[in-house]
């Protein structure tokens, strides 16, 4: 029987080229996936993604569905796909949901998880998954900056997609920071973001921090509407696409990641 | 001036050959300490770790001493030697100590830790870091087990090194069961610890976990003071040195690990 199958995925992005499909690669996590399930199968079949994630860029909560016939349980499913994941990818969990779920479609939240390492000393063992700031941050005006991001804005100049031609309005529900001795981790839940868009949150961030901007920029970086105006791009390894919310209702980003 | 400088050292151990020097290989942390040191110094440099690590084992707190004359502070020396090593090693701390400090003849005790990864769901960003094992470990009964170490042993029944000639008595004080949801972490404290004896010991607490021995057997094993009567050997990645004690006294263990 024809089911529609929603998986959690983990997977650590430093050796793929992003979540997306490129034709004639073997080095996206699309890819990888769609390849095990069509053998599974025995017939092409896609796996949707609730968005794209950059090359280099990992996820804890990364959600995918896709359609299939399969006459065993979803645990032994499961069992099956994981057996044939390289090591630096998992299913977490695996479910039959209705045939109208769509996991980019039906997301109506997701929550992205930035980490700097800020501190003189090397991050040895995370080294493949922080950005190494080692200039210490001003915690306090990075916390003020990011208030500036909540709500809904039209946060043109934080996509590097200059040629977006669908809304670049999002809304950002909550910033947090989580620090620890050695590590600042910010997390942004919003409705949707675009394109590079929290690795660029997270640059204009650190440069606050690092005194090169002052929290009172942040609006007028915000009305330019122009990627020039905000910070750089803090690189992929950093960031990691924590969770996917579901719920009543639809969303149409057909542009999110 | 010469002095004597200890250091404290983080090293992801994945892809060396250990921390022991072999000669003409350029493939172990002592090698790599001992080149840039030397480097620095311009006359050849020993470098003396507080005890061996196995190919594939980690140190978040490994120490190490060098004798050097060198005209500028402790920090920049640390500075320097940081810049030039690759990712996966760091200093974490360097200062100048007395002249009779010896890394390995000065320790009083060390703490090693290993982690199980148990859980169904595959450790995707622990991979390098963790041993796998799928099954669910009885945990009351390896702590159980565990007790029988405790204390003053004859441990040649946990030794890899079937032609030692020194003394096999070690003296652990303590095992400690960190558990979170998908890890068991047993720390073990001891005067000292035996070529690949931590890997035993938690190979063997694993055997017990998996039900294929019971705790009251420890006892026997410990003396039969035979290797081939305890649990397999723990792969190295799941092994980490975490801390070396130092204190009045010395210590005599010349082959410690």
């Amino acid at each position: 029987m024809m089911r529609n199958y929603k998986m959690l995925l983990a997977y650590d992005g430093g050796r793929y080229n992003g979540w997306q499909k490129q034709g004639n690669t073997d080095n996206t996590i699309q890819e990888k996936l769609e390849g095990i399930v069509s053998a599974l199968a025995g017939c092409p079949i896609e796996v949707y993604g609730s968005g794209r994630t950059d090359a280099g860029t990992h996820a804890y909560g990364q959600v995918a569905n896709f359609h299939m016939n399969w006459e065993g349980t979803a645990e032994k499913l499961m069992d099956c796909i994981n057996e044939k994941l390289p090591e630096d990818m998992a299913v977490l969990s695996l479910e039959s949901v209705s045939p109208r779920f769509h996991s980019r479609l039906s997301a109506k939240g997701k929550i992205y998880e930035y980490t700097i390492w800020n501190s003189k000393k090397p991050p040895v063992f995370e080294r493949k998954y922080v950005f190494w700031c080692e200039k210490p941050l001003h915690l306090e005006k990075m916390k003020e900056a990011s208030q500036a991001f909540l709500g809904e804005h039209d946060f043109k100049s934080f996509c590097a997609n200059k040629r977006m031609k669908k809304s670049t309005v999002r809304k950002i529900y909550e910033i947090q920071f989580l620090c620890t001795e050695d590590k600042i981790t910010i997390s942004y839940h919003g409705n949707g973001f675009l394109y590079q868009m929290v690795r660029i949150l997270t640059g204009t961030l650190i440069e606050v921090g690092e005194g090169k901007r002052q929290p009172e920029e942040i609006s007028a970086i915000l009305a330019a509407l122009d990627r020039e105006k905000a910070g750089f791009t803090a690189p992929a390894k950093g960031l990691v696409l924590r969770e996917v919310f579901y719920g009543e209702g639809r969303e149409e980003n057909d542009s999110d990641y």
